[in-house]
Order: C-alpha cells, then structure tokens, then sequence
C-alpha cells in the first residue's frame, strides 16, 4: 500500500509538469503498479492536485462486481466504483474534469470515442507513457522480485543441467516442460512468457516453439526461458551444444558472448541505450554477421516481459539507475543453428549488476570432461 | 492453408458489404486466423476484390526479421513484407489505397495517428469487429479443436478425482498445478487462461487466484479451468464439497445446476444471447439470489477465451448454430462460498451440444458412498 501511494506521488509530479488535472489509468499493469489490484477489468483516477492528501482521497479506482472483494482487500486505501465500463464511468463521476489525460497508446479509437462521451466537461489530452517512465526505473521491492524470478530460472536451469536434462533423444518440448516444472518447484507462478527451446536448425528461428523434434549430438541448443514471481519477470537466453561442439560453433558462440559483455560494459547510467545496442552490435557487424543479428540488442522488464526502455538501434531511451533491461544478442544461420546469449541485469550508478547468473557456456561444466 | 484462403474469401464479402476496398487486420489472433502466421509482431492486408484469385495475389502479411522463416512456413501461400512497424508499412505499401477499413475496436489512438501518417491517398475508416464476426461461427476443424481442448480438460479433472486428488489438507494452489499437468499429459499446451482453484470463503470470489490455503472438510470448491489445443481454448467450472456436503451447499448446487440447464436448454439458434442469459437467470432471482450472481451468463470461445457473442443482459448477439459459447451461472456467498457450474456447448440446429462433459454433481461420484 504504502508502495502504490509513493508511485501515485511520484505520478502527481509528471501530472503537473504535463498540464493534466488528472489522469485515466486504464491499461491494467499500470492499474496494479499504482494500486496494487490486480483484476481482469479495471481503471483507475488519478488527481494531480498539490495537496497529496486531498488527491489522495479523490483516487478512484473501478471494477466490475465479479472484483468488489478483491478490491477492497487488495487496495483497501482506494474508493472503489463497481461498473462494468471502467473508463467511462469514471469520467462520468468527475466533478470538475479540467484536463483529463488518457493513455493514448492503450486507448483505442473506439475506446475513446467512449471516454469523449463519457466526459461532461473538460478536455480529453493524450497522455502516453506516463505510468511507463516511472515503471522503467525499478524500486528496491521491485528489483528484489525480479532478482528473486531471475534466482528461480537459475535454479531451474541448474537442476536440469545437474540431472543430464540436456541429452540427444529427449524432445524440445520435454525439455521446455522440464524446465518450466523445475521453476515452479522453485516458487515460480508460472513461466513469464513462452518457453522457448530449440535445436539443431530450429535454433535458427529466434523465436522458435518447442516441438516434439529429438535433440541429436552435435546441435546447438537455445533456451530462452523466464519465471514470474510477484508479478515481476525473467528473461534468460542459453545456447549449449549436445555433445561436442563443432568448431564453427565454438566460433560463433565466442562471437556472440563477446557481443554480450560488449553490451553488458555499456550499461551505464546517462548511456543512450541506442549507444549500448551499437555496443554489441559492432563487435557482430565486425565479425561479417551483421546481417543475422536480426532484433534489437534488449528491452526493459519488470511487470511485463517487454516493457521500456527499448534498447535497440531505433530507441530513444537514455539509462538511469534502477533500470532493469535484457542484453540478448544473436546471430541465426538459416538451416544451421543459431546462438544467443541473454541476461537480465539491473542498472547501478556502479555499472550493471547480472540478476540472471547461469554460467554462459557453450558446454555445461558438468560434462566439461567430454 | 485452404482453410484460411476460404476465410480470406467470406470477409471479402463483408468488406464489399461494408463498402471497403481493404481491410487492414492487426489483431494478432484475426491474423493468424485468417493467414496461419502465429508470430507476435504482425499484420494483415486483404482487397474486397470481386476476382478471388486477383485479391488472394495481393493478399500481403507484414512481420519483422525474427520471424521470416516461420512466416514462410506457416503461410507459404501469401507474400511477405518484413518492417518493423506492420501496419503502417502495409498501408505505406497500398497502391491505390481507396477506402481503408482498421479494427477501430483493436487499434489504438496513437496507433491510428502512425497509419494515417503511413497513408498516402485514400482513406482511413473504422471497421471494428469484422473478423470477430466470423469467428464466432467456427468451421468444423475448430469445433473439433475446441472439442479436442475440452476433452483434455475432462480427462484432467477426472484423473485428478480418480486420484483423490481433492482431499482436505492439499492447497488451492497444489490442486490448481495438478489440474494444469494433467492437462498437459493429456496433450495441452498449456491452460488456456490462469486456472481458478477456490475452496471455503474463497469460493465466493468469482476470479480468485489459488493460494496456500488448504482445503478442509466441508468446504465448497470451485475449479475454474481449460486447456489451450491448436490455438483453441476449453473452459470448464465445477463446484464440488470436500467431504460431506452442508444442506444449504445442497441447495444452493442445486438451485446454480437448474439454472445452468435452463441456460443449456435456451441456446438455439436465433435466440437473442439476452434471452439466454434471462433463462439461467431467472432462476436464480426467483430464488432471491438474483443480487448474487454478479456476472453474465457466458461467453464466446475459441481462438481467445473470451470472444463473441457474448451471452449476457446487455448484450445483442442472436444465436448461429456452429457458434461456441459457455454457460455459467454462478451465485456467491461472501464469507461462506459459491458455487458456479460452467460448460462450454456448440449450438447446433438440433440444440446445443455440450463439448465438456464431466460429470456436475456436488460429489464426484467416486465417493458417492460416503
């Protein structure tokens, strides 16, 4: 509770500096950032008033009836209004609406024409991203969450690498359930997005789903897997070999490692994150592979699995600390194999800090011997 | 593929109905419904064009680079266009654009700001619902998807009871990863949305998320779940008591049971949804409970767990025969439980035919004896 009120604070501030009033929440990630409810159908109001108190009690969060007990428990501090039409009913309970702010990049054309009938007075201003900034630079409860999602995927990782889980005959699939199994085991709700595995050719695809095809000895294999834990999401990618690597492979696993602590290094705050894409990038453009790095370098994560800052060659972000993003190069060679290599780390005033930990070989040390 | 040529086919009939040259889709499920393509980053242009053959030629799916190998692979039979930025490309791309229909329903108002910019002649008009229109009536390959899904999810439940399986002393949240494997042993992808495992207090919550609470006897217990096959999405609620049921936990089955017949029985087509859901509902406010069944009746499933029609009082769908939907009635006791009893049925000419077919009773009939 006392979170969420410190987020509305923190809300209020970039309210007044936007010249809004008040502010319509209606993307439901932002809703539980700021209330802490986390039903399937709500909106919330925000005042931007100086007076914290006074704006504080205007906050007005709305659900539907399948919610009224959830929402009273979850967010006990929050006058609630049960309708089924979140956004316009509470454009409609506004008093004196002034400039009402609404996420223009979750609203949709006709959701707004919705909001622009629901409103009496006043003005609808688009307002996109708001809640966005604030959500990309991570609290400490926040990023304890997401060391505490990035531990589980560890874990699970290790566990499967420790039972052999990773020979030639088992299948894609066998080995994304595994995994996902072990995170469960490990405190996971679940995994935080789909789990990807993929071998031999497949790990050309870089967002290949798991089928029933057989790992064989000599394919490369990319896992890009997550937990979600308290809301908050992992994001690592491995690729291994099964069995014995080849020497193109060595090679290319080389390359991209090399690529990713390029872009590790670069995660400083005051960076562009389009500079530390370019990081990572340059080290693959150099190495003639420029062309089959085909996605940008990371995205930040947290309450979900993409969220800002963008870290690309187009993005316009600038890291501060407290950020917490992905550094996910690759290099896919069709019908041969790809690799990637995937971190999650948060941004420090002393450099980035790994949440994700598994060690980045291309063979486990358990068979290192072989 | 063929399926998806025929479905290309039926909406360039609305499109000419609703006076549009073409049709920009961006949902990412109307595109895969009507291409195949299942990537996460896509969209869809489709010309109203009288000649098949010469509107299938100019048929264009847009994605980015990560997913040029899959596109090619699930929809051999159209032309790609590999941008970041779909849906603007695709428009940017439009020779003679004319009259340009959007999902104004899907699209954001930001999002519609980027496809008029994209758009050099002709123009932009809302079309919302237009693919949904077709997917609520499913071809006989979905039916037997969505039969597929919910079978999966009978088989689960009924292992899981054959098991003893909701004994008192286990979790919510242990019942709810036991449902979701057995799920999966049985062929699921995966859930089809977050399983609903509620037992005592907190079966009067109608969305509630499991929890380390243990079950104990005498406790009603609502399961809330489905399985994800091919795409399609099965959902299923049972109530049932642990141990020995209460006469009010009786009574209350009951009432919730007969109210869902009512509700099975009233689905032919050319009935108004309304009408359907007037039929379960009645019931229960004839009882006195009207106040406490918070919700409406059911919904369209299929591609999404929630599509149309929707089946509630405010709504103004009217029945098709080949439309899925799910019947669910509920009625919620704060403090003391609920009890909700869900089927998903298609609506045929000869009536509606349940595709989830466990048993309803308040005890599974394996301790009948008890």
């Amino acid at each position: 509770m006392e979170q969420h009120a410190r987020r509305r604070a923190a809300l209020r501030v970039l309210l007044r500096e936007a010249g809004l009033d008040v502010l319509l929440v209606t993307d439901l990630v932002n809703v539980r950032y700021l209330s802490g409810f986390t039903g399937s159908n709500a909106a919330l109001l925000v005042h931007a008033d100086d007076d914290a108190a006074h704006a504080e009690d205007r906050t007005m969060l709305a659900t539907d009836g399948r919610y009224t007990t959830q929402a009273a428990a979850q967010a006990p501090d929050l006058s609630v209004l049960v309708e089924r039409s979140c956004g316009p009913a509470l454009l409609g309970a506004l008093a004196a609406p002034g400039a009402v702010g609404f996420d223009s990049a979750h609203v949709t054309v006709d959701g707004h024409a919705d909001l622009l009938a629901a409103l009496a007075a006043g003005e609808l201003r688009r307002a996109p991203g708001l809640v966005e900034t604030l959500r990309a630079v991570k609290d400490a409860g926040e990023v304890d969450a997401l060391r505490q999602a990035c531990g589980v995927a560890d874990a699970a990782l290790a566990g499967m690498v420790a039972a052999d889980g990773l020979r030639a005959g088992r299948t894609e699939r066998e080995v994304a359930r595994d995994l996902e199994e072990r995170m469960r085991e490990a405190g996971a709700e679940g995994p935080s997005f789909e789990t990807i595995v993929a071998a031999g050719a497949n790990a050309a695809i870089p967002h290949h789903r798991p089928t029933d095809a057989p790992l064989a000895d000599g394919d490369l294999l990319t896992m890009d897997f997550g937990a979600l834990v308290d809301g908050y999401h992992s994001d690592m990618t491995r690729t291994l070999v099964v069995g014995t690597p080849a020497d193109w492979q060595r090679d290319l696993h080389a390359l991209v490692a090399e690529a990713a602590a390029a872009g590790r290094a670069a995660l400083v705050p005051g960076t562009a994150t389009r500079d530390v894409d370019a990081a990572a990038r340059d080290v693959i453009t150099a190495a003639g592979f420029g062309e089959q790095f085909v996605h940008g370098l990371g995205h930040g994560v947290g309450l979900v699995i993409h969220e800002a800052p963008a870290v690309s060659a187009t993005a316009t972000a600038t890291l501060e600390a407290g950020m917490t993003v992905t550094v996910e190069p690759g290099v896919y060679l069709a019908g041969r194999g790809g690799v990637r290599i995937e971190d999650t780390l948060v941004v420090t005033d002393g450099g980035a800090v790994p949440l994700t930990q598994s060690p980045r070989d291309l063979v486990p040390e358990s068979r290192d011997e072989t």
